[in-house]
């Protein structure tokens, strides 16, 4: 048994060394030079409204995580859960807490270093990402194992013991939730808001000191993009490792003797995930000689093949199965693939985008015809992909039943690229930042210019980590799905051994109307998460022009704005907004659960995940398009920036930003909360629900 | 045997009966004044732009029909279904002939009959539609009953003979999507295209007489809004007959000693439906002491009481069966709740419309936010009013299996409202176009008012029909799944008494990659069904504008359009456009069905009509509150016509155009036609098909 034990401890040593590799990188990032008194003082606007929006949301949280935990605690009777509950709540917020805290002073010195070398600012934002990326990482697994040691799972015990571990998942997708929905409200409210009246209404660049709103602005691209997608990772890459240990206790005796290693085979993926993701931040180098994209490409190829090796490794040689080397190969494959889809209906050089600018020529109800058309199209390919890798992955295993280890397997595929994914989408907003910071503190054009690559490069990473979380959020659920089903099979003493054994049947009338349900959820937590980006900006529109109306001579810039306050209006506004989605995201699961049954939840769960991945893709989809379709004439084609057409394609953008921003992100941790939610309480399902 | 046999020919004697009244009425339609010379010139323009489109479409469909009648003989080896095939579309086609035809006439003479007595001019509208709807209550009871005597079909040989019918249910669905998206997309493309020149760039009123489109557009009214639902209501008669008897033949041996009635029951409340509308159209006349929208509740109050009695009498007293009675009842409670839903989230006095016009103060962005979140959300009560429904029927039916029969008997409830549904539907586009050739015509206010009210009238009626025509698709498309098992079950020797014999089990991924398939289809469909409007209004768009630059003296009204090449760049752009999405419908469930088998497809179907039905539904409602909130601006609000506010509410109407009148009521179509196509080719499919 000692190489059990070794791999055990290996698990939390590989976090310990992710985490020593985190203290190193903020270190540098802090090292760095924050520049002119002016730009320190910028910097400090946005860290202080940033740090006040997540303690405010810490604060809002907290209470409802207690609450919960001693629920949970009460009516399952198992203190294992409900302190997993909140240990994956807290490890999420940390998670957030250090990578946001890196963002915030990595954008400054992005902005200075910009002033003498391009290529500098490249390595400071891309580490300041990294440090995001590397946290989440590190904190995922150093939370699942010590949970593991600590409530002595041991693959003797499994079967009884490791759904002990679901609490973890449960607190870390509850704030990931919180931290996506309060986060992108916020985010796009300011946004909208701060171009409504200072591009529309008062002509004004964007990031113009004179807007009240502009810091809020800044605030939100790191409380929602980087913030949000930190906790949404982080959450993934939970569920994940939890999911496929359900799992794998379930199917690992059809893998020879490994049985062990099998049990811990999840968390030795992450762990040497971890390495991957260092080696690829360390790779990532500015360099005159080439395009920032094509550095942060270089990253990604350094973990790209890294993984690689290591899953021949892992697979071949370890777990001595080609199927599975196989299976997490297609994982990675189907993360690419679909990130390379999603570039092409949102890239600025490409049909889709284009053809939108062209439409905009005839009005912005056009333009936002064409964007909802293309938005459509594009879940196509990607769903497809994801079908023929689940179909793939499902043959190679083996068919029914050891085909649904070699799936769960796909999921840490795709799961191995989070750090480094993680790293080069935190990356874009920072670069946003920084050019913000450039263009408030008055910066010359030199600096701008730079700024201008940087966003470039941040652009794209932006669309390539949404493909992989789509692919990440719509495979990971199945995953989960699937410990679901292990887990209501072991409570109602079902043998998973033939298909036809397990009563999920499509065609059950109770069946149809749970997936009728779900399918519906997905729609109205949309339309809440929407209303919810409308009402706050217009919140904010109003702040800012009273500013404007109320503070003479603030206009011709003899006056300064009241930043805080725009700060404070949006952050009340988005902590208030986003308890309804969630309320409607946390207790249809259990209605449906109580009231049809453990079996008609599955069925509604398969309708959630389908119907949120599909909505969430065209939304990013769309949304991005929209944005680039601007940008597209505002690089001066069918008459360029301040024509008609530019001004209807300004529609498009304005309306996209809540759908990429907001609702889409949101969807994809609703998908994966839904889950984890419905194995957490399985239990209380069975003892307590109707059984058809 | 004798009542057997007398019940057999009830059916089509009650057919003949309805099309001896649709005889009477049409003349009595013709029968009106036509009004001015003029007048009669404008009319004339609809009419021949209106029969050439329908020409066109035949002469398009003609091949692909005798060619797929030719596969269908020799690939299926049985005449009866090719036969049933070529019979569906031909009924289908000749039915909108008919409809259309007494539209075309009654919208002239509604103008006419406006200038002396609004009441009466309700009056000629209703009966107008009020032929539509008849035509196609009769010609589904005909073609089916008599299909079902030449097929020799017996309440002893059905289990063998029953399945032969559904070619006439082919028929009419892929006659009903051609219809419905060559139609929907003429209307919208012709309005858009008339519009986005006539009243944003020359500034001319809508129905403008210079603007060369106009014609196009009133034709659009009829050959969309009119033709394509009449076709898609004669599809989902027919798919509910034909499945309900194949449902039939399989559960009615729990119910008692009428299995031979119980064969025959479908086709009996179809028939006493048809009296149900003749009453009812009767019933709609016009005075002078209520309004219009009142004098046509009369008539869906007398068709709704005629109705319960009915069912009364059919289920406690033929089939002896509470739960017959009560399904019934249900079903067409799940109409009338779903329709009032609709008409609040569409309604220009309630809360959704008027949010979506006070966002439209902030502009065009923030418009279309607050529609698409409202159209969102609409979708909620809906959907869940119809998983009620279905789930009630179930249980008063007795669970697995009896409830299926229940199921099916509910969707017979809601098509018994079908003729007088379809004849306040047609009513919509005759007030619409009688509006337009008073503008034309120039006659007076007095008249635009008069037109006015029923235009009113007709907006409430047309979100009635929509909520009806989604209720209706997706509880047939339930019904048509459940007939598809049956078969299923027959082919492969399955028992179908246990619910968990059945092999479509949720969580086998086969079936989850047929239902990411299923799922993604609509959203597919949709986008190049939108883009082709885009693109067809586009071609109207450069050919208005080029007869504003090339016809002296045209804007000065001294000069005539051509209207002729308008209809005729709309007809063949429409036609050509209609090609893709009908492909994507059509080969997909083909594909599936070979590829991953006959139960996949089941899993498939499922998630193709909820992810339809949700779209259709929020399209449906999105698109006429956006509609509404820009009506609601022109009677005065936030600044009225001609502000920024209305602008901007112009954006979010000329986007949801598409949506609501093309988009969604094809994915209608689009649903049962896959579903019907299922069944059809069911045989071939577990013949050939891959068996997982």
């Amino acid at each position: 048994m000692p190489l059990t034990t070794l791999v055990r401890f290996l698990a939390p040593l590989f976090g310990l060394i992710t985490l020593a590799f985190v203290a190193i990188l903020f270190q540098w990032v802090n090292k760095q030079d924050p520049g002119s008194p002016r730009m320190r003082e910028i910097a400090s606007y946005i860290q202080e409204g940033a740090n006040a929006f997540l303690r405010r949301e810490f604060m809002t949280i907290a209470p409802f995580v207690i609450a919960l935990a001693a629920i949970l605690w009460v009516t399952m009777g198992k203190w294992q859960i409900a302190f997993g509950f909140v240990m994956g709540a807290l490890f999420s917020m940390v998670a957030v807490f250090i990578g946001m805290n890196a963002a915030v002073r990595a954008n400054v010195r992005t902005t200075q270093a910009a002033r003498s070398s391009p290529a500098k600012a490249l390595t400071v934002a891309f580490r300041g990402g990294g440090t995001m990326g590397l946290t989440i990482v590190a904190l995922n697994l150093l939370g699942v194992s010590l949970l593991f040691i600590l409530f002595g799972v041991t693959p003797e015990n499994a079967p009884e013991t490791v759904h002990l571990l679901v609490g973890f998942g449960f607190g870390a997708s509850l704030s990931a939730l919180f931290a996506q929905l309060g986060g992108g409200i916020y985010t796009k409210a300011a946004d909208v808001g701060a171009d409504l009246v200072g591009k529309v209404e008062v002509g004004i660049p964007e990031d113009d000191p004179r807007n009240a709103a502009v810091i809020a602005d800044l605030v939100g691209d790191n409380v929602g993009d980087c913030a949000g997608r930190g906790a949404d990772l982080f959450e993934s890459g939970t569920d994940n490792l939890i999911a496929t240990m359900i799992v794998s206790t379930a199917f690992i005796s059809l893998y020879k003797s490994h049985s062990w290693v099998a049990l811990l085979f999840p968390l030795l993926t992450q762990a040497i995930g971890a390495m991957g993701a260092i080696l690829g931040i360390i790779a990532v180098k500015g360099s005159e000689k080439r395009s920032p994209i094509a550095a942060v490409n270089i990253g990604l190829a350094v973990t790209g093949v890294f993984s690689l090796i290591s899953f021949w490794i892992l697979g071949v040689v370890v777990m001595e199965s080609y199927p599975i080397f196989w299976s997490l190969t297609l994982g990675l494959g189907a993360a690419i693939a679909v990130s390379l889809i999603i570039q092409y209906y949102t890239s600025i050089d490409q049909k889709p985008v284009q053809e939108i600018a062209k439409a905009s020529r005839s009005g912005s109800a056009l333009n936002i015809m064409s964007g909802f058309s293309y938005g459509m199209e594009s879940v196509g390919l990607p769903i497809l992909t994801i079908g023929g890798v689940t179909l793939a992955a499902y043959i190679i295993g083996g068919g029914w039943m050891s085909g649904i280890f070699a799936l769960t397997t796909a999921t840490l595929g795709i799961n191995e690229m989070q750090g480094i994914i993680m790293a080069s989408d935190a990356f874009g907003p920072i670069a946003d930042n920084a050019g913000g910071i450039a263009e408030m503190a008055g910066l010359g054009t030199e600096v701008r210019r730079a700024g201008d690559a940087l966003d470039a490069a941040g652009n794209i990473t932006k669309a390539i980590t949404k493909g992989y979380g789509m692919a990440c959020a719509l495979m990971t659920s199945v995953v989960v799905m699937f410990a679901y089903l292990v887990e209501a099979a072991k409570l109602t003493g079902i043998s998973l051994t033939n298909v036809q054994n397990i009563p999920v049947v499509v065609v059950n009338p109770v069946n149809i109307v749970a997936m009728m349900i779900g399918a519906t959820v997905p729609f109205i937590f949309s339309a809440f998460t929407i209303r919810a980006v409308g009402v706050t900006a217009y919140k904010v529109v109003e702040e800012v022009r009273r500013q404007f109306r109320e503070i003479p001579g603030l206009l011709q810039g003899k006056a300064k704005p009241d930043y805080a306050r725009c700060v404070d209006i949006t952050t009340r506004n988005a902590l208030w907004h986003m308890i309804l989605p969630t309320l409607v995201g946390t207790i249809v699961p259990i209605i449906v659960g109580f009231v049809l049954g453990i079996w008609a939840l599955a069925a509604y769960l398969i309708a959630v995940k389908i119907v949120g991945a599909l909505l969430a893709t065209f939304m990013f989809n769309a949304g991005g398009a929209w944005d680039n379709a601007k940008k597209y004439i505002e690089d001066g084609h069918y008459g360029g920036k301040g024509s008609e057409t530019h001004r209807a394609a300004v529609t498009g953008d304005t309306f996209g930003d809540p759908l990429k921003d907001t609702a889409g992100p949101s969807l994809h941790i609703l998908i994966k909360l839904q889950n984890i939610l419905a194995i957490t309480l399985l239990p209380l399902f069975v003892a307590y629900g109707v059984k058809w």
